[in-house]
């Protein structure tokens, strides 16, 4: 878990480090997948994507995890989330909700699942 | 507004920073008074002893705002705020509200009002 415990702390810090940026991509799989409220996204490049996204539409965000635990039913990792964070508009939010993840052999991400609690979150990036 | 405009930032970097915990004191006069939902205290120790208690019970805190605006009918600043932490047991949340603060002729705050949307937040500090 080495990678996955990495991500909460390198998702901020990519806001303004190309250095954190970099190492951020390099913990997920090339082909790696990512679901944002059920809208099913493929491979390293879309990822990239959605972080720049992020990172155009918030003047600054900051994620708190409970902790990574392993679900031994279906073999993923699973952790409570909340965040806070002011838009490029300027008006601040939180948002709360879990992430899945599922590791290849290597400890590397390979799926990614966002499960906010008010599911319209994602609306604007599917 | 000089001193105004550190508090959040200094407020957060206080959990981990003796130095701008000594920085933050600094931007209050010594006979400020704070209110917390409704409670309200008076004198620095009393914040003093307030800034100790949230960083023994937060792991983590961190505070968006969107910024402090003059309401002119009663001379007071007044920015809504947003915060994510995680607390000493692990648990994570949310907090969204405003403060409303009062500055002296020398721009130190005199008077900071907590007004949180959830107004049972502060009901373990009163």
């Amino acid at each position: 878990m080495e990678y996955l415990e990495k991500y909460f702390r390198l998702f901020d810090e990519s806001r303004t480090s190309s250095k954190a940026r970099e190492e951020l991509i390099s913990i997920f799989t090339e082909d790696m997948s990512f679901v944002l409220s059920d809208h099913k996204n493929s491979g390293i490049e879309k990822w990239e994507n959605f972080l720049e996204l992020i990172f155009t539409n918030n003047l600054d965000i900051k994620h708190m995890y409970e902790g990574w635990k392993l679900v031994e039913e279906t073999g993923q990792y699973e952790t409570k989330w909340a965040v806070c964070g002011k838009k490029k508009d300027g008006t601040i939010y939180t948002q709360t909700g879990k992430d899945i993840a599922e590791l290849d052999k290597n400890g590397k991400i390979k799926y990614l699942e966002n499960v906010p609690d008010d599911s319209s979150v994602f609306n604007s990036y599917k």
